[in-house]
């Protein structure tokens, strides 16, 4: 669980470090042919402080852009193998497992790297075998990365920023699309010690499986139909457990038939009795500052953040039965994966937290 | 809760009472302009021993059913404001409160009465004003009432249709979606008595929400989102907590962008540690004999039942956190509507329970 | 074109060569396992006359039917690598060019084969290398096989029928998707000379594309998407200009985001000024006695088929540009492959033609 | 037509009459709760030289936006009954007929106007009675209005810029959907004066029929189904001809299962045999510079366009029938509606045409 120091760091405007207008920051993007992949050439493509120098896809060298992702055939970008050029900073969008083996290297070179895959989110090495079936090969990183979800750990964002402009490049480990959506929507409860027990049952559209062909994601086979899948198993698990501080934690993840979007409902036995106008108080004093989280009174639905870096979090107590709900919603390809990579960039670099996340909702 | 007698009579596979054949049972609908009319029409059309002589549907004098539901432009049935001609059964299908006030001059007629709508499923009159809104203008019809849920009260329907056989005409209160999915899923667990607290998490095609137009539940609107609705107040809940026999009871609605379906997702603490073992003996003896309940050993998407009166339940204990979870899933439409009511007015009727609901699930 | 006998001979109801009650007919499908093999499992599992006796699937040696079909797991039919044991007839599911090597094989021994691909659609043995890049290795049975569209060759259809109770087992090739949609919505006009040029722009659901992985076909791909494909190219265009005898057809298909369901728009510039008038009984002398197709007086959506072998038929004439539109609409699975292969089967077999065809549409 | 200058003037990276720095332009929106609405105060707040100063609904006195639109609930924008305060310019989404009333008040006041709705698209009054129904109250003012393309109409636009700098307040048209994705497809061939005869066959997710509550347009009736409608009698059809300088086009559009996006296909009979390579240095010239327009050889999606300004064109021969085949995609809501309002807001005020318009689509 996030510290209330950590919590409570404000979100930055601008910091120091800034670079100098004119001075764009050299960024490239491994694994960039995925729907991370595209969804980070989209917003880093816009961002005012950005120059795209490197994207890189297996088996692509020379390919536009517009071959892999034709909704991006009017940037004028190009796929390689392999990262060539000089980068300040690096995106990487890969299958667990494979950015852990890199990571060093590129330290080395002195690049910050925002890893969107898992392998920098767990902080203790054994989670690793445990849920996702590998040896961390660097455990001695894991304490250095720091957890991408700026709304919890903005200080530690602010520190390794520090750490960067005085010469040791920052890594970043992304959270996972279900993790965001769901301790967004439980992080002021749990940092209150209230949950005696949380059931959290998720909805997810499809694009969170990726882009890879596989029978299970076909149009057909998905189309009106929603299945539960990952019982009892779903790696992420593991994230929302280190981030809620909690153990034991009771999460279904269910495939909807929509593209983007996920839907947290985390049902809350809470410790003691509380009322709404504590959780009112709860929530508002945890979420006011934030740029990106938004707390409702209406039940919120992912299309209210569709194409977006929001995320809207409800929370309700129920006289009846004693409990409390707690939604979460966020897209998931924005907010709980690339452009939550460029808030803790922005972070990390200095910038406005919001740069290149501007864009509003896109609805209906 | 039923009673294990109740739970243990047996499909029936055909009855004494069978009408000779040439003889159809003449059957009226009170509201086939809708959704669940629209498919009473197409079930009971295609019924062998059915011959559906009314169709009403407010101002509607005459108009062939092909003008109000076009995939049944086929069928040569007319729509008429009163229902005319002598019939042996009705099914309703109205707003809520309006049948409760029809149905004692139909029982007074002879005729046998499946109220689609929730007049008359609960037991207690009071919960009529608690969850409903309105006082219940006929509390004395609530005992005689069958609840029209077949696997739970098959001896039930069984001695109103000998009832009706001698001359008193049966009423059943054919169950919610939400109930129908819910209640198999879980009804195993609550008669073992192993339910120390539940969620329930459940997720719908829009189908349930009716016909009417609704700005909020206009295609624009509901397409790639997910929202919950009905937070701590969808009135299903008392049906849940009658039927299972529990107080308190979570119930959490979602509306998902698709048309037919429900899935429900209970999640279960149990009283006492269970093994997987303890939970498939004790689904197997609860469904081994339904011809519309299979247990399966995957996860089951609502795909899997789509057109069909068919129900697939799924339960797992997760020995890591000691929960249970318990799904079923149903298309909405038949299996929590229509194809239920079929399923009823079949045993009333002393008829082969699946008669006229042998269709198998259309996929993809 | 078909000949105008052809197209008058009247629906069968019944003929004198239906096998006596309780002697079913024992089918196999050889390529069980995609999406016209599921539907053919689901119409001919309920089909009163037929025994579904083998189903064949590549490495499927026992497998129950519901591993592959889950919608199906309440059948008890398994999936076996090769056909065993007599049949009386074969329906045949298979990628282009793979049912001619096979059938002469299966016609030798007696059997009689219902082919739901295209290597007997054809009359021209020419059109194979053009249009599907192979050469036929069997064109001496283009003549003898039927085009398996019962509203345009009935009579070849009977006669087949009573060749085969004569000894000689029957050859059907069961037509298109769109070319089912569109020679329904045309042949009127088509069979009256009425046509100088036509324009087919068809739109279909993604099942045709079938159920291997294709990224392409990933429903975040499809979804919230429209597009065009197969320019002046598809596959379908040799079908549909054989049976309007016109050449030169512009064919273009649309793929839209649902998972069944053709339509057809046809736009036709006629060779000579046509009223309403005489379209209304072109059309109503066409279909008046057919069980499956419906001319209807508003533009027909595909969701008013779905699930059934029902057509529907709409055809205006415009004043003011001088043109004609005729718009079919069917389900691509049912009346567009396994329902209309049924359909055949039935006329083949001397059997209602209906049979095992009843169900209505499933709507909404 | 649009003239070949027209077509030719060079889109406008900025001109001199942009406001200083620091005095934006201050805008209302007259009908800002549909869905048009909602994309202008989408694309208008996010416009660096534009201050949202008004914006009005129906009986709307100071409710926060959020409450009819909430994906927009982060901004601090209220609606109110009417416009209120000093505007240099106004867009209107209004029903036709409402808004050619109102206009003449505005101007008068010295307010530019951006009329997103029909009521000043059309040069001939007496199209508005044969194709909307209605006199047109204002016919005066028709050959002021800009048609507001600004790819046919770019030396118009910024005409009517420089006699708003002078004092004229300008009045723009804004395209209906389908006119502009047809238009562009087929713009090059009928500006060459090739076309001899075209087929104009459309589709379009059900946004396009707006925001109010219409039982045909609920999920369950759009979703997994497509018809066509408006048959001979799309008012869209009357723009079509204006701009392509043609009469007697046959126009059909479909409604299609998806929110965002329309897909126009034109079947083109030409009048002489033309090459792949005349088209495709025809098209070449006239979208080369075009910001928004990118001319494709593959079929295009409009999901390669979703939420985005940009439209996609493709051209074919086909050598075996003569035709071309002629493909315009937008997103109907951003090309189609407010985005090109907002286009030619820019050029009207003398802004880079693209500002506020930045965004890349988004996909999947």
């Amino acid at each position: 669980m996030a510290s209330p120091t950590d919590l409570h760091a404000a979100p930055t405007a601008a910091v120091g470090t800034t670079p100098p207008v004119g001075t764009p920051i050299r960024v490239g993007i491994i694994g960039a042919t995925g729907y991370v992949g595209g969804e980070l050439i989209r917003l880093l493509a816009a961002h005012a402080s950005v120059e795209l120098v490197g994207l890189t896809g297996r088996e692509r060298r020379g390919d536009p852009v517009g071959d892999v992702h034709p909704h991006l055939a009017t940037t004028d970008f190009a796929l390689e193998s392999e990262l060539v050029g000089d980068v300040d900073a690096v995106f990487m969008a890969l299958p667990h497992g494979t950015a852990a083996q890199r990571v060093p290297e590129l330290l080395g070179r002195g690049i910050t790297v925002i890893d969107q895959g898992p392998d920098f989110r767990l902080r203790d090495a054994a989670d690793y075998p445990r849920w996702y079936g590998f040896e961390h090969p660097h455990p001695e990183l894991l304490a250095r990365a720091v957890y991408g979800l700026p709304e919890l750990h903005r200080a530690e964002h602010l520190a390794a920023g520090k750490a960067r402009a005085a010469g040791t490049p920052a890594l970043v480990g992304s959270p996972g699309c279900y993790p965001t959506a769901t301790v967004l929507a439980l992080a002021p409860l749990a940092r209150a010690g209230l949950i005696a027990d949380v059931v959290v049952d998720a909805k997810s559209g499809v694009s969170g499986a990726g882009r890879e062909a596989k029978a299970e994601m076909l149009y057909a086979e998905v189309n009106e139909s929603v299945r539960a899948y990952g019982v009892f198993s779903h790696r992420h698990t593991a994230e929302m457990e280190q981030e809620l501080g909690l153990r034991g934690l009771d999460f279904l993840p269910h495939l909807i038939p929509m593209t983007r979007g996920i839907l947290a409902a985390a049902h809350v036995r809470p410790l003691r009795p509380v009322t709404q106008a504590e959780l009112d108080a709860l929530y508002a004093e945890a979420y006011a500052d934030e740029p990106f989280v938004t707390v409702v009174d209406a039940p919120p639905a992912t299309g209210h953040v569709l194409g977006s870096n929001h995320a809207r979090v409800f929370v309700r107590a129920d006289e009846r039965t004693g409990r409390i709900l707690a939604i979460g919603v966020i897209d998931n390809l924005v907010k709980g994966a690339a452009g939550q990579g460029v808030q803790s960039f922005n972070l990390v670099f200095g910038l406005a937290e919001t740069a290149g996340l501007e864009a509003l909702p896109l609805a209906p």
